[in-house]
C-alpha cells in the first residue's frame, strides 16, 4: 500500500495507525534482517536454551545522539548486550522501544536503526519486539530508546558481589574513560574532537574468556559512574574496601587531557565497552592473560585489589600518596548513555 | 547513609552514584514489594514456569501523566502485560526503565511507582529489574516509562491472526473508548471531566476465561486506535473483511457526546482494559457468557463478524447505511499511552 513519507517524523506516525506501521516497518524492521520481527504481534514467542533466564533493562539519553565510535543505537544494543554478558549470561534476544520527538530527521532515525541491527548482528542477538512512540516538540531529545534483553546463563555458573574476598584481585579490560570523554568532546567545540573515540562495543568475548578462568568472582561493566562507582558498589555491597593503583590504571593521554582541562576524573568517566572484574589474586595473571589475546582486551591491566579497610575506596597517587574515591554525588556529565 | 533528599529530580539523581541509588531504592525499589527488586544486579535470574517464552515491550507517554481511573504507572504495567494476555500468555515479570524530567517532583514520582507496585501486585507479576535516567529540564515530558513483559504460553494454545476464518464472531468485552475519552477530557478544562473514567486494568481474567473456549482465535487489547484499528490489523493479515455492528457496539453515553463534541470516531479511540476477541461463530455466545460473569466483562458484546468481503472494514450504521472504517492516518490525539 502506498503511503505518503514524510522526510520527518510525525505526531501520526506513532498513533497505531497505517504511519506508524510503515515507519515501524521501513524504519526499523526491516534493517533488523529478515524474519527477525514480526511487527503484527502483541508478545513474540522466544526458544531459550537450556540454563538460568536472565533480564535486564536499560534505557539511553545519550546527547549528541551520534558521537565518535558509536551512536544512540550502537550503545542501547551494547549496554544491554553487556550487562547480561557481565552477568555471565549469554545474550539471546533485545526488545527495544523508543520515544521519538517530533520533526525528527527519517534519515537520521535510519542511521540509528541501521546501527541497532549492526550492533545486535555483532552480539548474536535478535530484536524479537519494538514499539514506538512519539512525542509532541519540544517534549523529547531526539530519541530516547529502551532495551531490555533477556540471556541465559549456565547454572553451574556461580558469580556475584557475595563472592568477594579480601586479597582478590581487580582488573580492567581496557582504557577507562574514552565512551564519556568521546561525548563530552562531541558536545562542545573542542578543537580536540574526533581524537578520542568511544569504546562503545559488546563485552562478549571478554566475558566469554574470563567465565572460563577459576576464580572469577564478579564482573560489572564500568558505564555511567566509571570505574570508581563500580568500586564504590563493591564497598558497600560486602563492607570491605578497595585499593586501585594509579600507575597501574589503564587511560589515554588524551582522555587524561581532556580531564586535566575540564576538572575531570577518569575514573568516574563512562566505559561503554569495558569489564571490570574481581578474581582470586592466584587466578590474575590468568584472566589478564586470556585477556590480552583478544583483540578488544589488548589494553586491559590489574589495577587493584579488594582489602579489608572497611568500606574505603582508596587510590594510590602516582605521587605516592592517596585519594579516597568517594561514592559521586553531583552529575558532572548528564546524558552521557 | 543519609543523604540529602530534594523534593525535586536532579540530573544528579541520574548520574549512577549515591543520588541515583537512593532514588532508586526509596521511590522505586520499596514500593514493588520486599525482596522483589535487587538493585545491585546488572541482570536479574528470573525462574519462568514451562512452556513457551512470550515476550513484549511498550513505551508510555500519556499526557497528563495522571487521569480519572489511572496513571502513567498503571498503565504502563496494564499496557504490558495485557499484550501478553492476549497472546495467551501468563505474565510473569516485568522490567521498568524512567526517563525523567530534571525537577519532577518526587512526591509525584512516588504517586506514580505507588501505581506500578498496586498494578503488578494485581496482576501478579514481579518488577525484576528496572532503569532511570534522568533527561535537562525541557528535554521530557515529565516521565517517561518503558515496560517490557516476559510470559509463559501453553504450549498446546493456538492463538493468531492466520487462524482466522470468514463467519468468525468478534467480541468485545466491554465499553469502548472510555480511556481515551478519558484522557482527552483529563487535558482539557471541560466540565465533562471526571464523568468519564478510564477502563486502565488488567485483562487477564478476561484472557483467560477466553483461552479455555474451543474455537477462539485470536484476541488483541485496543490500544491505540481503537476497535477500528484492530479490524483493520485483521484485514490487512488476512486479506478478508470485518463487519461491525453500530447498534451492538457498547460505548458509554458520555463517551459518544465528547466523541459528537469533539468531532472524535469512538471506533478509534484506546481503551486499556479490554479485549476485543474473534471466534468461531459456534463458540461466540460461549464466550459471551463467560465474559458477562466477570466483573470486567458485563459490558461484553457481540460487534460484528469477519466476512469475505476483500480487506473491508464495514460499519453497520443504526440509521440502517454503512461507513468504511479506513486505516488512521492523522493522529486524533497524541500521548494517549
Amino acid at each position: 500500500m502506498s503511503v505518503r513519507r514524510s522526510p520527518h517524523v510525525r505526531l501520526s506516525d506513532g498513533n497505531g495507525g497505517r504511519f506508524m506501521r510503515v515507519l515501524i516497518e521501513d524504519v526499523f524492521a526491516r534493517r533488523f534482517g529478515r524474519g527477525e520481527l514480526d511487527t503484527s504481534l502483541d508478545a513474540t514467542p522466544v526458544d531459550l536454551p537450556h540454563g538460568i533466564v536472565c533480564v535486564t533493562t536499560d534505557g539511553f539519553s545519550v546527547e549528541p545522539l551520534e558521537f565518535p565510535g558509536g551512536d544512540i543505537g550502537s550503545l542501547a544494543v551494547n549496554g544491554t548486550v553487556n550487562d547480561l554478558a557481565v552477568s555471565g549470561a549469554r545474550p539471546h534476544c533485545l526488545t527495544l522501544a523508543a520515544i521519538i520527538e517530533e520533526g525528527f530527521e527519517i534519515a537520521r532515525l535510519e542511521r540509528i536503526a541501521d546501527s541497532v541491527g549492526a550492533a545486535a548482528r555483532a552480539a548474536g542477538v535478535r530484536i524479537v519486539a519494538g514499539d514506538t512512540k512519539v512525542v509532541p516538540r519540544g517534549h523529547g531529545g531526539g530519541v530516547y530508546l529502551t532495551t531490555t534483553g533477556i540471556g541465559v546463563r549456565k547454572p553451574e555458573l556461580s558469580l556475584g558481589l557475595a563472592r568477594i574476598r579480601a586479597g582478590d584481585k581487580i582488573l580492567v579490560s581496557g582504557t577507562l574513560g574514552d565512551h564519556g570523554a568521546a561525548v563530552m568532546l562531541a558536545r562542545q567545540a573542542f578543537d580536540l574532537m574526533g581524537t578520542i573515540v568511544s569504546d562503545c562495543a559488546s563485552v562478549l568475548a571478554l566475558t566469554d574468556a574470563a567465565i572460563d578462568v577459576a576464580g572469577l568472582r564478579f564482573m560489572r561493566d564500568p558505564t555511567r559512574g566509571g570505574l570508581a562507582t563500580v568500586a564504590n558498589e563493591i564497598v558497600l555491597a560486602t563492607g570491605l574496601g578497595v585499593r586501585l593503583s594509579e600507575d597501574a590504571m589503564p587511560v589515554r593521554d588524551a582522555v587524561r587531557s581532556v580531564c586535566d582541562i575540564l576538572g575531570f576524573d577518569p575514573y568516574y568517566l563512562a566505559c561503554e565497552g569495558r569489564v571490570a572484574a574481581v578474581v582470586a589474586a592466584e587466578a590474575a595473571d590468568d584472566l589478564l592473560c586470556r585477556w590480552r589475546k583478544l583483540p578488544d582486551g589488548c589494553g586491559s591491566a590489574i589495577v587493584g585489589e579488594i582489602t579489608d579497610a572497611q568500606s574505603l575506596v582508596v587510590l594510590e597517587t602516582s605521587a605516592g600518596g592517596e585519594r579516597m574515591l568517594e561514592e559521586l554525588e553531583d552529575d558532572p556529565m548528564p546524558r552521557i548513555c
